[in-house]
């Protein structure tokens, strides 16, 4: 082939979540593309289960795939762990801690990033669920919470320890409350002495008048009723104006101050892009939408940049509806699939019509059994939805050993209603190391009574 | 039953590992007595299998079970998540951190550490595997060798990266060393593109004459074989005398000194037992041996104290042969049974015989159909050797729920040559990260070149 030599076209894709991956997938096999993907962790994380991890019932490993495992066949892909600095859009570079990589097409995809409404100062009292690290986090914390109750002899103590709050009611905070009271309603059960697990209470608070605002009407008061029944306490239209170490204050619809006193808040409020969106706005001298995401042409392009794609939760892209896409795993993958197929026909010549997303519906879980799904016009609750739910999640974990391994967890996990990675790790272990935590985090010394 | 009242007979077992589970599971039923087992840690560690977690091959929560969940149907037992400060023999109490706890009857089983024979500064430069967060720690730092390689474009600092010396020819030293050759062989083989991982030179070090130095001569020739076909290289009769972050500098058996430039360095060479030995020890005047283990009676009791028993790695008990016995699961398992069995008769005032080891045997693995064993005068090594160590520590697993699951995995890495737990996870992720890192634990500059 010599004299023959052509220049493969470079395709930079930033980000191994949903989008990333699949846009990648597509250019298996075309020797025309030179494909390089950037991802500053080494694995792919199957976000919709990270709740699971959070509360023991998988492992970190059952929803991570290492990226290179993945894309191992692929000839045409270079994989690098690295942190993005920038992307200097004029000149074609994404500049990368050692190293600046050209492109020819670019495709980033990043994502969201938790958002604590301008109260960054709550975050290490309520971790969100974002990352392996995170919900290893917060299942050291809900465990830890029932091991304190368990040496506390103060009843009012004892009460603020086992006293759960989650603060939104989307998705991931109601898997999460629904969780945490499985493990305390049928997990822990009979394991301490000195406490009843079972009488731990869940608290989920929520702004709107309806849990699960994006479902459809009769799926939330399905979901409310369904969380009730675990004995979860769900709190409406009403926000959380401060959180410390021993409680939650909350401003109810009423109008009235309240105070919760407890020792675990988890955040499940707010998300807002990561911050590659602002930086790629600037350059095109356009403003962000209110959470970040940069406004997308029809072809999930940048204005003025038709090679520069932004995919998936950090893109805003228009719906029939006038509303941008929701931020889920369908519209990253259907974008990336897109997306790289675009840059294909182009190559060719070719090209594509504009990108529509398919809604193949949505679905969140409640616990064992419970659990709500809307697919097009069919609405499913309870054991119909939850086994819908299982099923999908299962298809969906990208290697195929994975899919083996979380079936059998679930299935032990069901039958036995155990939920064996319930290990407390990092950074801190004994009542004394976290006591002297908490010390350190401390504010102020009211926490135990409500104002 | 009034009036009817008896005061029931307490124990204390420190130590939720082999020893003191097995200790706690003999009470089982037993009314009249009162457990209390007091681990700092929330579950039991199946230690043998934790270079597995180590080399990416099984998830932390297939090898630990939560402590709790092992005794939840055992009534009389309560389990305490805490941190012994010191036992107070004469006064007869335990004393915690946030409180003390009486005894009648004690059984320490704290097991050991590691020990750097006085050369604690190793520790950052050759992390050991004692803890889930160390199996965690040298599984990054293995997986981040390659990610590092990866990028680097100067052959010797390749080649730096891709060296990986283990310290310590013994049972761990020699399944690290194993798994990390498979790694590099086999898992990882289509995974990079600028390096081949198959390159990687691995190392083990040992200070006598032959690796696995508590087997009989013909297993460790064969365990030197099946590594020596995975390509490990076998230092032996040879020192390591400094080690920093890019180089381990070794004493040869002709007395030169040479250095090994390498990045990563693992360490599997000495332990000590835990503290508390120390501390009893002086309470009855005595010293401890060698490595700070406390010298018991034939019943694995203390000198002075018939109620209080030191068992497994802390205990130091002489067998038949006048040496001590060794650290192995085995003995502690043994010595927890019969020491609980030995408080039980006591209190229908009967006795039992000294304490008598039995030999089960003992096993190495080196990788994927690789093993050494022996029991009794049966030696076996290679395919029937890894079958048998497979069976055996597929049976030990406490939870049966694990035993499923970690057979699941095992079948699945076997036929994928797969290890799918490849996850680099704390505290630092990105190459800049980890140079920052390293810089900071830098200790020289001229570690690439042997001196």
């Amino acid at each position: 082939m010599v004299g023959k030599e052509k220049k493969e076209h470079k395709v930079v894709i930033i980000g191994g979540g949903f989008g990333g991956l699949h846009a990648v997938q597509q250019f298996a096999g075309n020797r025309n593309v030179e494909v390089t993907l950037i991802d500053k962790r080494n694995f792919h994380l199957f976000q919709p289960l990270l709740y699971q991890v959070a509360t023991g019932g998988l492992s970190s490993a059952n929803i991570a795939s290492p990226i290179r495992s993945v894309v191992k066949h692929q000839k045409n892909v270079r994989v690098l762990m690295e942190h993005v600095k920038d992307i200097d859009l004029a000149g074609k570079r994404v500049r990368l801690d050692f190293e600046d990589i050209e492109f020819d097409s670019l495709i980033v995809a990043t994502g969201t990033k938790t958002s604590y409404f301008g109260h960054d100062e709550w975050e290490r009292f309520a971790p969100s669920l974002k990352t392996i690290e995170d919900a290893i986090e917060i299942r050291r914390r809900i465990l830890l919470a029932f091991e304190m109750a368990e040496i506390e002899k103060d009843p009012a103590r004892i009460k603020q320890w086992l006293t759960f709050v989650v603060v939104g009611g989307g998705p991931t905070g109601v898997e999460l409350a629904g969780a945490i009271a499985e493990i305390s309603r049928s997990t822990l059960k009979r394991d301490f002495r000195s406490i009843r697990p079972e009488d731990a209470n869940i608290m989920l608070i929520e702004g709107s008048d309806r849990i699960l605002g994006s479902y459809v009407p009769i799926l939330s008061q399905k979901a409310e009723e369904q969380l009730a029944g675990l004995g979860v306490k769900i709190i409406k239209k009403t926000f959380v104006t401060e959180i410390n170490d021993k409680r939650v204050k909350i401003k109810t619809p009423e109008g009235t101050d309240e105070s919760i006193p407890c020792r675990t808040t988890l955040w499940a409020a707010g998300i807002a892009s990561c911050s590659l969106g602002k930086k790629l706005s600037d350059q095109i001298g356009t403003e962000t939408d209110r959470m970040g995401r940069v406004c997308t042409n029809s072809d999930c392009s940048m204005p003025q940049h038709p090679n520069v794609f932004v995919i998936g939760d950090l893109g805003h892209f228009k719906g029939r509806d006038g509303k941008p896409l929701p931020g889920v795993a369908q519209v990253a993958i259907q974008q990336g699939r897109y997306v790289s197929k675009l840059i294909q026909r182009r190559l060719k010549n070719g090209s594509m019509p504009p990108f529509t997303y398919r809604d193949l519906g949505s679905m969140a879980t409640i616990g064992r059994s419970r659990a709500v799904a809307q697919i097009g016009f069919i609405k499913l609750w309870g054991y119909l939805a939850w086994i819908a739910w299982l099923f999908i999640h299962l298809v969906g974990l990208v290697q195929y050993s994975n899919r083996v391994l979380v079936m059998a967890q679930w299935t032990w996990n069901y039958w036995s209603f155990s939920r064996t990675a319930r290990l407390i790790t990092y950074p801190c272990c004994t009542y004394k190391q976290l006591q002297e935590e908490l010390e350190k985090n401390h504010c102020d010394d009211e926490g135990t009574k409500p104002q």
